[in-house]
């Protein structure tokens, strides 16, 4: 895709100055402008950049005033940000065309409904009993299994998995090599020390505007159901045993993990490699810093850190002591010469 | 598939109360009753749900006396735990129905051996070399490499890859996005920086009833072999280095790893997150808390937890000390204080 | 493949001591040898495993002195060590035997362009736009998206994902499950609490000479590019946040995580499990332990350690203070009762 100044000019209703016909077909930051690139320039703070920027097309505001001459072609408008925010979306909804049709090379069980203007690529499958919404776009080398239910408008990636059974909602968004619905990891030990598989008969339930990341994996129930309630976001990499409960709107950073069975309240925050151990409860509106790890149930509401898990300021009180150890142990040694010397 | 409370109370020799025709389909926890749901009540402790769950089918023993009427249908059964468990056995083996035939839409290729009652699923493919025990289950858009061989009765969901000459037992369970024998990182250093990697020409072996889940990776080795004891169950999410070797019947909680040539000991249990760095002999019989980090190596039997770890009870005591750190240096404060006005 | 002991003689112009029709089929350690197992002997701390080993046939130096009878045979070269690397390089290469031609079974779009010698695997996608250089491996269920650019004699293993856009530089290689340009994970919080997706408008780049692990994650940027350079080697199940940069020949190992817009120098070493927050900046040849946390920029150049990290001798004393930590508190007490008894 590529656009004229001209263009978007007309399109967010500016004026240019410089090329009109200087052709752009991407966007870049002004500092890291390039040839081609389209940017926006709404803080003051970066005026500076505008004389040396490579972009070609710059988005500025109306009143912007110039100290010397610049090399790129600039396009006014009223608010350069909101004009650029709005350009961002279209060229997003752009990219993310719909693709429609089902290839003849994918594998679509006759026993699965399909509905209207669903896309289903080359070498994925749909097994017997699934129902998959309108508009729903499946990629090359996904698996759907058998009689799982699959919402409108959802976007699953190239080689996303999805065992039987589990329902997804409307406009959720799977990422390439994300696993819904693998078994639970349940074992009862036998007395000669093996292990003896407890079958893992429920499912997962994502509910509507879920998005999971690459890699991720959520799993199957024992019995009943694995939740992520509408609006979850996870990313990468990360870990849901079976039976969690993760509550609206929760948002989860990548390689994080829940063990079996814990309930995440509703609108909380999950930093990076964050570790929640089994059978927790957690309020809602707490917060997790990065690399956190929880071992006991959290009230909730508050922004918690650390290992274990302590409200934030006291971990940064703890882990300034710990640097200070080495110090600390030294005023103990003085304090026992003195102590000694008195004697 | 459903079943009736009549059905249900022929198979377990038990009788029915209530609505002999009612129909379940799926199976939950009685605290979590649902319509068509089937569930049990055998800990007195949980009496008081009977009056209140959703369930249509409750299993009780047969002794269980009502303080007032019930919404859902009883079946009494001598005991109602092994009643269920044995259920819930058949319910997964109906789920685990066998799949069979060689889909029209896999690759096998000539040279590879498929025993009898073999399933390949669609997009799946079988190498030249490859060799496929009776009964074993291939998923679609699994990848089976040159020269693999694998067992009787193993399941490969959807997408597995197993690389080039590598070996499964029999009965084993890899899910969705395991990746077997992927190159151990080996690499060395050149003059300017820059690395030369190291040839990576052994396998891995899984022997037989060995579990491992969505997304994990077991690396192959440089020389010999990584191998996979039997009986070790390894949850989602896993890393397992080049030349380890894991013993029977060790259980690996989901997002833990091995770097390298670590030789972890036979019915270990490893907590999820846990790391242990490459190069360490782990004896039998250790348990590692959630997150632990092990950076030499463990003589083994005890439970050992924390960063580095230690004996868990020692842990247990370092982490309220770092709690009480605040307070501790209050202490020392106070002791200089008092020893500054003596003199 | 298999050898004779008079080949291997041959090979490396050296001489036979032993059976010159003996078969060998593999590699194996000398400690670890199994019939049909070639090795080498080249440190004369391990010359007493020669009497015992069952390796077919193990390389030796010419000037190797028997205490008494081997039941291996042997090729006496000049210099085993150098001797056996040479074969195993060469052993690699036959064993990476390119692999040719378009499977009929996989789907390249016909406004894809690929050069000679490109070898697509079954049930492979190439979409449109993409354009693949010479020599070229795709093994089977790999995905590429619209506009992908690959270089030259790249190997992409089974499964591996690449969305649009997406640029990789010569000789890289891609393990199975490894997603290149998935969303990076950026919300925009509105006022009622849920989120509305922010575009991720940009690509990744991977240079020349990049290896990235299986399952390893490396998401496309907001704007501009996530950048790795050249010489970056990456483990299993990393991730790699959007607009990240990595320096030339950084390596980093299994299971860590670069949060979003972080920058990471050149020639430095990280180790498992060590976790980035987002936008730092990290100085060139720096080191980081397994399981370090990294929450603030760093200048680099020294080894580093811990949660969070400090510099590593610093990390070692605080870890033994820590271990010490039940003793110091006994030490206060003992003091405080002291004091006290002065009173």
């Amino acid at each position: 895709m590529q656009f004229s100044a001209k263009q978007i000019a007309e399109f967010l209703q500016g004026r240019v100055e410089g090329k009109e016909d200087i052709i752009v077909n991407k966007v870049c930051k002004i500092e890291e402008g390039e040839e081609g690139g389209l940017s926006f320039l709404a803080n003051k703070k970066y005026n500076h950049y505008i004389y040396d920027t490579d972009a070609s097309v710059v988005i500025v505001n109306e009143d912007l005033s110039l100290e010397r001459e610049v090399k790129c072609t600039l396009v006014r408008v009223k608010d350069a940000y909101s004009a650029f925010a709005s350009l961002l979306e279209l060229y997003n909804q752009a990219m993310q065309q719909k693709r429609t049709g089902i290839s003849s090379l994918s594998f679509v069980n006759p026993k699965a409904v399909l509905a209207e203007d669903v896309y289903v690529g080359e070498f994925a499958v749909v097994e017997a009993g699934a129902n998959i919404g309108e508009g729903t776009q499946i990629y090359p080398q996904v698996f759907i299994g058998q009689n799982v239910k699959i919402g409108k408008n959802v976007t699953l990636f190239a080689g996303v998995k999805i065992y039987h059974d589990c329902v997804i909602g409307d406009n959720c968004i799977l990422h390439s090599g994300a696993v819904i619905g693998a078994d639970g990891f349940g074992f009862a030990p036998l007395e000669d020390g093996s292990f003896k598989k407890i079958p893992q008969t429920g499912n997962v339930i994502l509910e509507d505007d879920v998005e999971i990341g690459a890699n991720t994996c959520i799993d199957r129930s024992t019995m009943g159901s694995t939740v992520l309630h509408k609006g979850v976001k996870i990313d990468n990499i990360c870990q849901v045993g079976h039976n969690c409960t993760i509550g609206y709107n929760t948002v989860i950073s990548a390689q994080s993990g829940l063990a079996g069975s814990t309930d995440l309240g509703s609108n909380c925050f999950v930093g990076g490699q964050v570790g929640f151990a089994g059978h927790l409860k957690v309020g809602d509106k707490t917060s997790f810093g990065a690399r956190s790890a929880i071992f006991s149930s959290v009230e909730g509401g508050k922004p918690m850190w650390g290992w274990p898990v302590v409200e934030a300021r006291q971990e940064m009180r703890q882990m300034a002591l710990i640097k200070k150890l080495p110090e600390i142990e030294k005023r103990i040694c003085e304090l026992e010469k003195q102590l000694a010397d008195k004697r």
